[in-house]
C-alpha cells in the first residue's frame, strides 16, 4: 500500500535529522501543501524555518530570484523554473535541502505541449540541483496531492544518497 | 453541517473576487495549509500571488517585519504577533487582505499560560488590523485543521463587513 502524506513527511524528517540538513519548500501549483505535511510531523521546527508560496511569477521572481528571462523563455512550468526556484529558496532561506513545484493543476491553463498534470520539481541538496517533469492524471485536487507526495518520496531517495 | 475547507475556500474567493481583493497568508502553526485550501479554487490565482510559512522566529522576522521586541515580550503565540505578522504580510505582498496564524499545535510546546490548542489569529483588511484567541481541542491535526477553516471563516465576516 503506498505510503500517506503524512508517512513521506515522517520519514523525510527523521533522514533530515540524521543528516543534519534543515529543509525548504518553494511552492507553486501546491500552494503550500507540502510545507504543510512537513510541518504535520511533531518537532518539524527542527528542521523547518521557514517556506514560500510564489504563486505568481512576480512572487518567483521577487522571493527567490527567478530571472525573468528564465519565466520568459521556458514559462513558469518548466524544469528551468523550478531549479531557479529550488536554488533560490535554498539561499533565502539558508536551508541544506529545498523543493520547489510548479505544474498545471487544471482544469485551466493547459496546453499543447504542458497538458493539465504536468508538473516539474525541483531539488537543491546541498547546493547540487536536479529537476524532474511528470505527468499526473487526475482531477485539481488529486494532481496536488500526487504532486507533494511525490516531492516527499523523490526527496527521500535524493537525501538517502547523499 | 459544517463546511468543508474547500467549500469555506470556495465562499472567501468568491468574495474576494466581488469586493476585488487579493489575499496573502502568513502561516507558523498551519505550516502553509491556509494557502494550500485557498489555492485548492480554480482560479485562485486571480487572488492569490503569494504567501509566507515562518515557522520561525527570525523567519517572522525576515519576511513579515515582526520586531524581535513583540517577539520577546509576548512570544510567537500571541495576538500582538499575529497582528504584526498580518501587517507585515499585507505590506509584502501588497495585498488588501492578509490572514496570520501562530498556535501551539502540540503535542509539545505548552504552558500553562498557552496550552496546546491556543491559537492566535491576524486578520488585517484594507489596512484595519484585528485579532482573536482561541482554543481549540484535539490532536495536532485536529488544531491545525480547525485553525484553517476558522481563519477561512472568520476572514469571510470580517471581508463580508467592509
Amino acid at each position: 500500500m503506498a505510503k500517506t502524506s503524512f508517512e513521506l513527511a515522517s520519514e523525510l524528517g527523521q533522514l533530515l535529522l540524521r543528516k543534519k540538513c534543515s529543509i525548504t519548500t518553494a511552492e507553486s501549483c501546491t500552494g503550500g501543501g507540502l510545507a504543510y505535511w512537513l510541518t504535520a510531523v511533531a518537532g518539524s521546527s527542527a528542521y523547518v524555518d521557514r517556506g514560500f508560496i510564489t504563486y505568481s511569477n512576480k512572487a518567483k521572481q521577487q522571493l527567490l530570484s527567478v530571472r525573468s528571462a528564465t519565466l520568459l523563455q521556458f514559462g513558469a512550468v518548466s524544469e528551468e523554473t523550478v531549479s531557479e526556484m529550488a536554488e533560490g529558496a535554498a539561499k533565502a532561506a539558508l536551508a541544506e535541502v529545498a523543493v520547489a513545484i510548479s505544474g498545471v493543476a487544471g482544469p485551466g491553463g493547459g496546453s499543447a505541449a504542458k497538458p493539465v498534470g504536468t508538473v516539474c520539481f525541483g531539488f537543491a541538496i546541498r547546493g547540487k540541483v536536479s529537476t524532474q517533469r511528470l505527468f499526473f492524471s487526475g482531477d485539481r485536487q488529486q494532481i496536488r496531492q500526487q504532486a507533494i507526495d511525490h516531492a516527499l518520496e523523490q526527496c527521500i531517495l535524493l537525501l538517502t544518497e547523499v
